[in-house]
């Protein structure tokens, strides 16, 4: 007879797999990780793991789009209204790109390209819709107009540089973190920029 | 009986076909160039081209190559030890990375990399290796401690950076302008940095 399993039980199996999965990614990149890996980090037979997920690619998919979204909620969260502007947009840029959880840093392009082209259709323009609704909602809350193109292409290049940065060749761990403190700190000022001349409006 | 080609005539019609050459890889970038492109553009026929060089790639390689070593040459050119060195440090990058002339704006990485692997061994290792000279020529005009690896990694990052905004996704002239401007300043900033805190010690 099959053991009975508790909502409480799943849902943990669940969180198990999550976090599993964040570190196998961490330690060996999203592309390599096999189901395989997986079962045996969790501790639970194959048949469990298709119980839960019909293949791989939906484990990963499921596993990044919860740590984008739970790191979208931390960036969310910060009140960038009341004290210092530039600080808390360094805070949140620095969250996103230099935190030791952030999975962004794990994830190259091309890896998540040819993820997404294993998801059907639906599931990859929610993706994309998603993305977009995030990065506006984001770009509000810094007090950036939505309709002011030029900034928004200088954000999107300058982001383009911290994922390149964290994901591209390696020049050195320190000099990484170097860089990407530095490139922070440039679409910081950008944005303080910006902003100041918005308000001068 | 053929036409008699003086050894100035030779040189012109190499000045032509370079010339020709980096407005078509600016025009319709590297990749998409064919012998049929240049020997229209030149005004030569397909076996006056074939004196010349054993192949399209023969041709591109040349090219960029004797493009770069202008750019190179233009760099060293500049007096670093005099006068405002952040100042002259700007005028370097810019000149590489958003003066109208700069080929480095066009070369897609993928594409130089399908070009190398065309060239025999030699003329690869022969590029690295100039490549490797000329940065580390350039450094110890910046006043950069070549043993520094650190420092050569940030370089590397932010130089990276410049590159991967000059040639990826379009998000608009105007902001690739501004970001590429913005990363140059970061870039010198640096240097300046670097440069005063060897000096203290």
């Amino acid at each position: 007879m099959p053991k009975i399993v508790t909502e409480e039980e799943k849902k943990e199996l669940r969180e198990a797999m999550y976090h599993h999965t964040i570190q196998l990614i961490k330690e060996k990149g999203m592309k390599k990780i096999t189901v395989e890996d997986i079962i045996q980090a969790v501790g639970i037979a194959k048949g469990t793991f298709y119980n839960y997920y019909r293949s791989k690619e939906e484990l990963l998919f499921h596993v990044i789009q919860k740590s984008e979204q739970k790191l979208f909620q931390t960036i969310l969260a910060i009140d960038y209204k009341t004290g210092d502007f530039r600080e808390k947009v360094t805070t949140a840029l620095k969250e996103i790109y230099l935190s030791k959880d952030s999975i962004v840093l794990y994830l190259r392009p091309e890896d998540m390209e040819s993820l997404t082209e294993k998801l059907p259709t639906k599931a990859k323009a929610s993706v994309e819709q998603k993305q977009t609704n995030n990065f506006q909602q984001i770009a509000e809350l810094f007090g950036i107009d939505s309709t002011d193109l030029e900034t928004f292409g200088v954000i999107s290049y300058l982001m383009d540089c911290l994922h390149f940065t964290a994901v591209n060749v390696d020049y050195g761990k320190a000099a990484r973190q170097i860089s990407l403190e530095l490139i922070v700190d440039t679409l910081a000022d950008f944005l303080v920029d910006k902003k100041k001349k918005k308000e001068h409006n």
